[in-house]
């Protein structure tokens, strides 16, 4: 079995956290081929990591991949103990998910100032608020998002968390964070989980590797500008 | 055990026409108490229908009531047979979910032409055509949307395809399901199944009502309008 994954896709770091916390060793992990060439469409009709690769009988959407790990690797459960806590569990995993990295994941094609549409970035940052309201109402004081142990809440909780802080500032929002206390909370406490800190240290490193990216295109950009000044 | 459900609510379409597909006679279906006014929010934080009432305890997001349901009425079985019988199920019910009914619903906030954001109409309906055409991948040719027989993903994929083809032109783009042959050869097969159909009568009465009231207002502004014009 191999999952398809980067470092800086919250959705593929949602089905990382869930591996690393159930301790499965045999499940490879890597760039898909074709990734960055635009190819991996034609194996993939979505276009989107994490895919798990069955022997080429592919799965793709991180919720679905981790509700199937639940199943083939029941060892250390990230679901609930009964129908109704797995409810609790799947609730909160759905606010993350739909309401705050979906919203987020949209929201950064706005990135760019100079043709960013702020009807966008005001619809889906004003759901992510929305998703972290709500989210207040739900979310644990013990460390953990639900049921006061690591759960599949946990593991959407972390990527999205990131994202917002890190990211949302870059279409001119405030990370709002700050302003739900028991999710802000929560999110100090969650980042010194093994586990949790794991995936945090590959989110980390993908930023930092896009940031160099969008470094170096601007300078190459900027470079190209003054040629062209220079000439005429 | 009571759904808070409204006719025109997609979500709760997709919970309704499993409750009848499972042949469930104990849930009570109705409008929750203090939706119109605003107060529902104090009930459940997301504020949105369907929620599931277990005596006081809520359930909210139909994804996540559709899963409890599953659980605690095994008969009829909407998931699959096998662990990837049932990813592929919940694959289909997803991109019903977040790539079609979810941008429709965010779209529809676009409907009014005056105050309408482009960019916005765009991003959305992109996403739901890029949604359609992923599904035209997976469809069933069968008359089903996977497995050869009716499970969760019919569930979702009923009330979003009737939101794209009744809806999508109220933001001025064009019904895209005809442009996905097997999505469309889907559409008109699965409205025939009992289930379907009887969800469907409950949309269209919705949509009815919706279109009775809006004129209504319509009409009202128009008079208001005209007794100001006399006045001047």
């Amino acid at each position: 079995m191999k999952l398809y994954s980067g470092d800086l896709s919250p959705y593929s770091a949602k089905v990382r956290m869930q591996i690393y916390a159930k301790g499965i060793s045999d499940i490879e992990i890597e760039l898909p081929p074709g990734f960055m060439t635009g190819e991996f469409h034609k194996t993939s009709p979505l276009a989107r990591i994490p895919v798990l690769d069955l022997g080429g009988d592919l799965i793709p959407e991180s919720e679905v991949i981790s509700e199937y790990l639940e199943e083939v690797y029941p060892q250390v459960r990230l679901l609930g103990a009964t129908a109704r806590e797995t409810a609790t569990i799947r609730t909160v995993s759905r606010i993350a998910d739909i309401y705050l990295l979906n919203n987020m994941f949209m929201v950064l094609g706005q990135a760019r100032a100079s043709t960013r549409n702020q009807g966008i970035v005001d619809l889906l940052t004003g759901q992510v608020i929305r998703g972290l309201k709500a989210l207040e109402h739900y979310i644990g004081e013990d460390g953990f998002a639900v049921c006061g142990r690591l759960t599949l809440a946990d593991c959407t909780l972390v990527p999205a968390l990131f994202l917002i802080e890190n990211v949302i500032d870059t279409v001119g929002v405030a990370n709002p964070i700050p302003d739900t206390p028991k999710v802000a909370a929560y999110w100090a406490a969650i980042q010194k989980n093994e586990h949790a800190a794991a995936t945090l240290v590959e989110l980390y490193r993908g930023l930092a590797e896009r940031r160099e990216l969008i470094a170096k295109m601007a300078a190459k950009e900027k470079a190209k500008a003054a040629a062209a000044a220079a000439e005429a």
